[in-house]
C-alpha cells in the first residue's frame, strides 16, 4: 500500500516517480490564468487566521460545507472564525475522492509543515498551529507566491482598470515574480446587464474616446488594448455562457451599438449578434497583437437566489450549462481564420462531456502560427480533479498532440493554491508513466523528460511569448 | 487470478476486502425504491418455476434474449416455460461484461446454493434444481425478503391506491420487515394520456373532494398525501420524460386545470405548464411533510410499437432520451427554494453523460436541512452495472461529498434482486479501497468503516427519517 | 515494465496473451467497411515512396502535422516528399497517447520489419529503408492486402458506379480476396448540393429510367440496387450529418421530388422530409435483399474554409457535431420495424458521449432476424483509439451482448491500415482478459476462445452473410 500523500503521491509507477521528481518538479510554476487581487499583492497582505485564508473567498469549500448540512451562518455568515473552521474540519473526511481533500492536505504540508489529516479530532490544534505560522513575517502574499516557485502570474482585469497596482508590483525590485494583467472585457459585452451604459461611460472616460457607436467603441477598446499591451499583457479571457455565432451585416452593427447605448433592451437575437460582432472584432485585435484568446464556455451562474441575495456572486451556486459549448464555435473560429485573423486560442468548457468535441474541433484550425495554436484548456473548475484531469489527458492525447499542451493554471483567488500545479504534474507524470510501463511509449527519458518539462512549464512560456528565458 | 465470483468478488485490494466483509456486509438492506407488488407480498406468493421467477416480468432479461436473436415467442410469448429458460441460458454466456451475468450468478449462489455458471451445457440440471428448491416452503415472497437481510422496503404506489395490502403486511407480526408505500402521482400529471379524466374521477371519489379546478385538485391530493403519510409514507417518486420549468401565472392555473378536466387537448406548452405547476405544488407539500422527492428523468419509452402491441408496457423497449435532463431543473429547484419550499430531493437521470451536470447542480441547493439534502441518485436502470456505478461514484466523489451518499436501491420487480445491494457495496468498497491503496485517503478504519456503513445503510435511514433505530 | 510494442503489446494479463495469440490472431481479417479505391486495387499499384503511402491521403496524419505547427506547404502543399516525411517524423514523438504513434509503428513493424521508433534522429534512415522496400515487386496493392490476411473487403461505391473495377478484380484468379462493392447513395439524398440535378440525370442514364418523380426515382434506385446485388453487394452505407425523422404524407412525396428535380431550393424542413422518405424507402429495399444498413451519424465537415479551398474535401478539417445523433433514430427504426421493414442495421455516432444512448436504443429493436440484429458499430474515426475502443466495449458489454458484436473495420483509404484490426483485437483480448483475471467471467477457454474468434471474424461473416465458409 502506498502511504497517504507521501513524496510519491499519485505516482503509481517507477517511471512516473522518475518523471515527476527529476523533471516535472524541477521547473518553475507559470500561472497564466488566476483571479488573484493585484491590490493584495501590491500591499503584500497578511492573513489573520486560517479561516480568512481558507474560507474567506473559497466557494469550493463553501460547497463542501453546505453539502455537509452546515448552516449558512458558518459559511458566509457571521459565525466566529473558529467555529467556521471547525465546521469545515468536520466536513473534510466526507470528501473522500474529492480534490478538496488533497488540496487541503497539500497546502497543510507545503505551507505549514503539517502532515496529519485534518478532522474533528485535531482541528483545534491544527487551527492554532496554522494561525501561529500565519503570524510570521514570511507568510505574506508576495512571500507565499515566491516560496511556491512562481515566475509569472497573469491576473484577470477589466479594460477600464488603470493597472496601477501592477505598476506598483513591477516597481518592487525585491519581488522577482512578473505579475501581468490579463484582459477580460465581459462587461463591455453585456448590454443586458444593469450598469452597462454607465460602464461604457467609464470606458469613454478612461480611453478619452466618446463612445457613441460601434466605430467609437472599437476605437476606445483599441486604446485600452494598447494600454494593456504596454503593461505586458499577452492574454485575454472571456466568460461565455453559451457557444454562439450570429454574425450581423456590417451596416447594421452601428445601429445595434447605438441601441445598446440608448439603454434600450436588446432582444435575445440582438444580444447574440452583439456578442458575436464584439468577439470577431476582439479576436482580430488579439491576433494583431500576438495575444492569446481564452474562451471559457458553459457556466450557469447564481442558481440559488437565496444564497445569492445573502452572499453575492461567486458564492458556490453555479453549475454546468449543458448547452454552453457547441459546434458553433467552429463557425466562429472559421470566420476569423478565413481572413487570417484567428489568434492563438484556448478553449475551456465546463462540461466534461465536451472533451471529445473540443479535441476534434481544435484540430481543424491548427497551423504554423504556433505549436498547438488552438488549445483545449486544462480541466477547468468543476473538472479540476484527478478524474477530470485524467479524462482530459486521455481525450487530448487521443485526439491531439499531448506533447504540445500548455498545461496547468490555478484559476484561483488564493495565494496558496499553487500545489494544484504539483497535483497536475503528478497526475501528468502518472498518466505518461502508465503508457511507458505498458509498452505504449518507449522508455526514452530524453524524449519523456522534455515532454514533461514542456507541458509543466516551457510550452506555456513559448506559447504566450513571455519574457522568461 | 481471482477465482470466478468467490467471496472476494469485485474486491481487488486488501483494504476493499476488509471494508466489505467487516463493515459493508454487516449492515442490513434498506430498499427505498422498488416496484414490488404489495399484493404479492401480502399473499406471500410462491413461484412455480425459474421461468416465472426470472423471466416472468424481467425486461432486462428479455432484452438479453432479443439481442441473442431469440424469437419473441420464447420471451413474452406462449412457448413452454422450459424452452424459455433454455433460450435464456443459451444467451447468458454472451453477456460477458454485462451485469446480467453477475446478477444471475449472484442469485444462483445466494438463493439456490449453485456455484456453477449457467450455460447450454447445464441449463436443464440447474432448471430442475432451482425448481425443486422453489417448491420448498421457505421460498415465499416474505421469506425471500427476510433471508435477504432487508429491514424496510418502499413500494411504488398511486395516490388513489387504498394501501390495504400495506395494512395487511403491517398486520403480520411474524413479518418483521417494514413495507411502506411511496407516492407516485404520474397519472395525475398526465392530461395527455387517455384515461386522465377518468383517473381524476377516481381521485375525486377516493378523496371525497369533487375535483373541478386546481384548487380542488390540490385539496384532493393533499388528502391523499395525508393518507399516505398516516401509513408511513416518507418518499415520493416522479417519472419525468423531460426536464422543464414553465411556470404559469397563478391566475391562469385554474383555467388550465379546468381545460384539462374538460377532456380538451392541451398544447405542448400547456402540458409543460401543467406539469410545472403540479411539481411546484407537490414539492412544497413534500417539504411540509418532511418527505423526499425523487425525480427520475429521461426515459424514452415504448419505442418498438410491434413489441408494445404484443407485450405491453415495461417490455424492454425503452431507451435514454438524451434531452431528458437539463439545466432547467436548477430553475425548478430555485423556484421552490427561494420560498423555503424545496424538499430533500434525489435526482436520477437515465443518461450517464448527465453525471457531472447533476453533480454540479446539486451543490447549488445544499443546506442545513440534511447531510446531502440534494442527492444524485444511485446509477439507475441502464446505468446499474459495474462501469456505470464506478462512473457515478467517481463523479459524485469528485463533485460532492461521497460520504453523505444515501446509496443503493433495487428499482426492481423481483423478490431476489437484493444481491444488487451486495454488488453495489462490493463496488463501493473496491472504489474506496483503491483510493486508500493509492495513498489518496488515510488507512483509518474508524473513518472508512463509518463511511462504508453509512453509504450502505445508515445515511438512508437518517436521510429519509425511517423508524429503524 | 512491458517492452515497447513487443509481441504482447496491449496485453496486460496472461489470459489476454493467450486469447490474443491462440485465438484472435488465428482468424483472418474481414474489412466490411473501407474507402479503398477499386481502381488502385484493379491496377495493383505501387507506391513511389513513404510520403505517397503515408502522407498522400491520410488526413489523420495531416492533423498531427498541423497540430505540431507545420506549414501547410509540407502537408498538402508542394514541398518535396522527403521534407514532408521529415516534418511528420518530427511531430510523431509528440503523439504520446495518440493512436497515430501505434499505427505508424505497427505498420513499420508489420510491413517493413522496422522495430525502431521514428523520430528526428533516424527519420532519414527509415525513409530510405522503407522506400527501398516499397520498390520491391511484392509491395503492390493486392500483395499488401493478401499479406495482411484479408479474405474480403467492402469498398464504398456510388449507385451510378458501373463497378467494372470490381469485375476486373474478381476476374483475377490469382487474387483470392473478395472485393465487394458497398452501396453509398449520399448524393442521391442531397438536393441541397450543387450538381444534384445533374447527378440524377446520370442516375437516369445508367438505370435506363427517366427520373421525373419519386416513383421513377425509386424505380431507378431499385434497378441499381439489383445491379449491386448481382455483383455481391450486401452492405449499404449512409453518411448522415443529423439524426432526424420527418415523415411526409405519401401524397406529398411526389411533389417534393419534383420540386427537387426542378432545381428549386428546398427548405430545411423539406430537406429533412426528403432524406426521411429516402431512408424509409431504402431501408425497406435493404430489408428485402437481406442487406445491412450502415448509418454514420454526426460529422460536421469542412470547418476550415482556408484549408478546404486549398486542399479540398477529406483534408482533416472535420469535427464532431454534438447534435448529430439523437432519439429520433428510434422513431425512424420503429417506422420501418412496425411494418416488418427494418433491415439489419449498424449505428455509428462520431460523438462518444452517444455510446450509452446507442447501447440502449439498439436493444429496443433486436429480434430473431439475426444475433445482434441492430449493432453499435465499432469506435469510429475520432474514436478509433485505445481509449475510445475501451469506452465502446465497456458500454456495449454493459448494455448489450458483447458476444454478438461484429467487430472491427478499417474505414481507411490505405493499403497498410490492416494492423488496426490487430490493434482492436489486442484491446478486445485485454478487455476480456481483465474480466477473467478479476473473477468476473470464468476462465473457460472454450467459451472465451469462441467469443474472441467470433468478434474478430465469424460474427461478421454470419451477420452479413458473406460467402466465406
Amino acid at each position: 500500500m502506498k502511504p497517504f500523500m507521501d513524496k510519491d503521491f499519485l505516482l503509481q509507477t517507477e517511471v512516473a516517480k522518475k518523471l515527476y521528481h527529476e523533471y516535472a518538479a524541477q521547473v518553475p510554476v507559470l500561472d497564466y490564468h488566476c483571479h488573484l487581487n493585484p491590490q493584495e499583492i501590491a500591499e503584500d497582505i497578511h492573513f489573520k487566521n486560517m479561516t480568512e485564508l481558507w474560507l474567506g473567498a473559497d466557494h469550493y469549500k463553501w460547497r463542501v460545507m453546505r453539502s455537509n448540512g452546515v448552516p449558512e451562518k458558518y459559511i458566509t455568515g457571521d459565525a466566529p472564525d473558529e467555529d467556521k473552521f471547525h465546521a469545515f474540519a468536520k466536513a473534510l473526511p466526507n470528501c473522500i475522492g474529492n480534490p478538496m481533500y488533497h488540496w487541503c492536505h497539500l497546502e497543510l504540508q507545503r505551507y505549514f509543515g503539517i502532515y496529519e489529516t485534518l478532522s474533528e479530532k485535531n482541528w483545534k490544534k491544527i487551527y492554532d498551529t496554522c494561525n501561529a505560522r500565519l503570524a510570521e513575517p514570511d507568510m505574506s502574499a508576495k512571500k507565499l507566491i515566491q516560496m511556491s516557485g512562481v515566475t509569472l502570474v497573469c491576473t484577470t482585469d477589466d479594460p477600464i482598470d488603470d493597472l496601477h497596482y501592477h505598476e506598483e508590483i513591477a516597481a518592487d525590485k525585491e519581488f522577482d515574480v512578473q505579475v501581468l494583467p490579463a484582459w477580460r472585457p465581459d462587461l463591455a459585452m453585456s448590454p443586458e446587464k444593469e450598469g452597462f451604459v454607465e460602464y461604457i461611460g467609464k470606458l469613454s472616460a478612461v480611453s478619452g474616446i466618446s463612445i457613441v457607436d460601434f466605430t467609437s467603441l472599437k476605437q476606445a477598446l483599441r486604446k485600452r488594448l494598447d494600454f494593456f499591451a504596454e503593461r505586458g499583457c499577452l492574454v485575454s479571457d472571456h466568460g461565455l455562457d453559451y457557444a454562439e455565432f450570429c454574425p450581423l451585416a456590417e451596416e447594421e452593427e452601428e445601429m445595434l451599438v447605438k441601441k445598446s447605448l440608448s439603454g434600450a433592451s436588446l432582444t435575445g437575437e440582438e444580444l447574440r449578434q452583439f456578442r458575436t460582432m464584439m468577439m470577431l472584432f476582439l479576436g482580430e485585435e488579439y491576433k494583431k497583437r500576438g495575444w492569446v484568446m481564452q474562451l471559457h464556455y458553459g457556466a450557469k451562474r447564481e442558481n440559488n437566489e437565496l444564497v445569492f441575495q445573502s452572499a453575492g456572486a461567486n458564492a458556490g451556486i453555479d453549475c454546468i450549462n449543458p448547452r454552453g459549448f457547441a459546434a458553433d464555435v467552429a463557425d466562429f473560429m472559421n470566420a476569423l481564420n478565413k481572413d487570417g485573423n484567428l489568434p492563438k486560442t484556448i478553449i475551456y468548457s465546463l462540461n466534461p462531456t465536451d472533451n471529445a468535441l473540443i479535441g476534434t474541433m481544435i484540430g481543424c484550425f491548427q497551423n504554423e502560427d504556433a505549436h498547438g495554436k488552438i488549445q483545449q484548456g486544462a480541466a477547468w473548475w468543476f473538472n479540476d480533479h484527478k478524474y477530470g484531469m485524467e479524462e482530459h489527458m486521455n481525450s487530448l492525447a487521443s485526439l491531439s498532440l499531448l506533447g504540445n499542451f500548455i498545461g496547468m493554471l490555478t484559476d484561483s483567488r488564493s495565494f496558496i493554491s499553487y500545489p494544484r500545479h504539483e497535483y497536475f504534474r503528478r497526475i501528468l507524470c502518472n498518466y505518461i508513466g502508465n503508457l511507458v510501463e505498458q509498452g505504449e511509449y518507449p522508455e526514452d527519458y530524453e524524449l519523456l523528460g522534455e515532454i514533461v518539462k514542456n507541458i509543466s512549464y516551457y510550452n506555456a512560456v513559448n506559447y504566450f511569448g513571455f519574457d522568461l528565458q
